[in-house]
């Protein structure tokens, strides 16, 4: 069917100010493309904990799970930095993705030739580049048990008496969901994929390593695999990133090398991204969408955020989650005309001059681009 | 006293060849500055489990708990990827660090002029870069239990029917001893220290930023100290490392980080490393110096490698085991002369020409520079 359910979470910062626009986007293909959007809208993060007590509530949750796709601006601020850890902004989101069980995260790294003048690295390391870092976002690390700060008495040579725990904890079911994945993301790009880990000092790593290989192996013979030391594939992202395809890695080295990676390429405003899960009944995968960058505090409201993140990871929501790639392109053709013209938010003024515009007039000329 | 213990691992790879360089530069203080060092070698890594079935054997271990400074090479190389994790060459290395007790791993990056067009990131972002990344060295993933890989066989939902753990633990006196050791060192640099970790989803995050703020505000109030996430460190040191002076952060991000900014300065085979622990009854701390780099088995044996790394690596020795920096400083002022003369083994031939010397020549030249 043409219709969809789309729950919009605003969050905090400039969430809400680039989700206007991301809202004439879609008023625009309800009007001009036959497609009808049914638009629920939200409290997330911090304005969540504000009137609810809790970053992500109840019915917020439920929503989530009812809808075709969640799309979401950022979370967090200064004035929540004091709260306590169970109610952060960042435990919104935190569990939308572990409740929605979106464990695969599609985080492109693309450098746009408008703009990549921008990035800190010289311009024939990063011209063209583009790299899809596929990172684990349900386990690992940030879910596994035990946690938590502990007294340490027994223990007189701990000066300060507390000890702090995490666990890295790894199925092989988890590996491999998130393994096939990035292969059919390589089946529709360059076929190559690189898996990162540690395994030469984490027994996790070697888990991880030796599951990718199985899909691998037995599953999709014909897509290239390597295998990377995370470290390595720090250093390689700075030396020479446009070596890499597919990237594939756990959940916290993903955080690590998808923000890396996306700082290479100058355009952090501009990058999208997408949480995919497991196939509902209607057929569409669980899924969220939203922008890599942050919420952005000391900007916010000020009508100086640039709504391209966001409204590219719309683009996205069109192409995994509706299954419309032609409507998702000529939203992508539309952002790249508009920055050829020069038009510019104030993140994007640099060297090359442009005609520098509002958060709001960003949004005016894509709608009209398109 | 003017004497000193030195024990050399030469280790795998361009391990011994490099090491080779280093003996010239210690003869050399020996003969013109009246210093004396009873140097023992010794293996260590894939060249140690050659001969003794371990990476790092018993008598080589107490070896190195006897004398005043560890030197070591490289380890690793593609003809022991398939041993079993406990006998890697990475476990002696990790052995070593541990039974040591090297809690402060001291790494600096620093961007040399003559060589600054050599990074992948614009010259004006990295020219003149100098910060020191503390990287704490003998805890954290690499050491907590429980780990390991397990049958997972009462889960049907596990695909593949395992899992693998590791634990990040870390006690406050673990972390207090490393954040006084990049206090002290800040306090003769710039005076500023920024601590990374990832507060906002793990717990020992959280102990760890507490722990460092408790010895600051404790012990050097007068220290610049900051906080920041790991994943936007990451970022930060792409977009403008020189924002950094001294990093401090634990063992698993140190290792990506420290990788990642070593390649910012465009010198990986340059940059050396020094691992400190306590103070031992002579006065000392426990010590072992190594290249940032790795074995580099695709150019062993010919006589390509760059032994600067190296050599650097026994100018930390001088400066922080033996408290010459004096000494110290000569080498490095040696070192920068025969770079400014253009002298270059093969992985500094660039864009700017320069005479290209073998491993041996330029230890030879520096020799003679000194
Ligand atoms: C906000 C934070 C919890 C989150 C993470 O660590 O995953 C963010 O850094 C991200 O990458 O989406
Ligand atoms: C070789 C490996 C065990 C080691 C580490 O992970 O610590 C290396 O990457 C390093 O940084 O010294």
């Amino acid at each position: 069917s043409d219709s969809y359910s789309l729950l919009i979470l605003p969050g905090d910062g400039i969430g809400p100010e680039v989700m206007v626009e991301v809202v004439k986007i879609i008023d625009w293909f309800q009007t001009h493309r036959g497609m009808s959007f049914e638009v629920t809208q939200d409290l997330v993060g911090g304005a969540a904990y504000d009137e609810h007590g809790s970053p992500c509530a109840d019915e917020t949750l439920e929503k989530a799970l009812s809808v075709d796709a969640v799309l979401l601006g950022a979370v967090g601020g200064p004035q929540y930095d004091s709260l306590d850890f169970s109610v952060k902004p960042e435990r919104g989101l935190l569990r939308l993705r572990k409740e929605l069980d979106l464990f695969a995260n599609l985080r492109p790294a693309q450098c746009f030739d408008a703009l990549a003048d921008f990035s800190s690295l010289k311009r024939e390391v990063v011209a063209g580049l583009d790299i899809l870092i596929v990172r684990e976002l349900t386990s690992g690390v940030y879910f596994g048990e035990p946690r938590g700060i502990h007294a340490d008495d027994n223990n007189p040579d701990n000066e300060g008496g507390r000890v702090g725990v995490n666990t890295q904890r790894y199925t092989s079911g988890e590996i491999r969901r998130v393994a096939r994945s990035a292969f059919d993301l390589a089946g529709q790009r360059s076929g190559r994929v690189c898996s990162m880990e540690k395994a030469n000092v984490m027994e996790s790593g070697i888990l991880w390593r030796e599951e990718v290989q199985w899909v691998h192996d037995n599953e999709y013979p014909d897509i290239e695999l390597s295998h990377m030391y995370a470290d390595n594939g720090a250093m390689q992202l700075v030396r020479n990133p446009r070596q890499f395809d597919v990237i594939v890695t756990d959940n916290l080295f993903g955080d690590i090398l998808s923000d890396a990676a996306a700082m290479l390429t100058g355009s952090l405003g501009m990058l999208p991204s997408a949480s995919l899960g497991a196939k509902m009944e209607n057929g569409r995968p669980r899924a969220m969408y939203e922008p890599v960058h942050g919420s952005a505090p000391d900007i916010a409201g000020q009508g100086k955020a640039n709504p391209i993140a966001c409204i590219l990871s719309f683009a996205m929501a069109l192409r995994y989650s509706f299954d419309r790639g032609d409507a998702a392109a000529d939203l992508e053709r539309a952002v790249e005309r508009v920055l050829a013209d020069g038009v510019r938010t104030a993140d994007l003024m640099g060297p090359d001059g442009g005609t520098p515009v509002s958060t709001a007039e960003m949004g005016d000329r894509i709608v009209a681009a398109l």
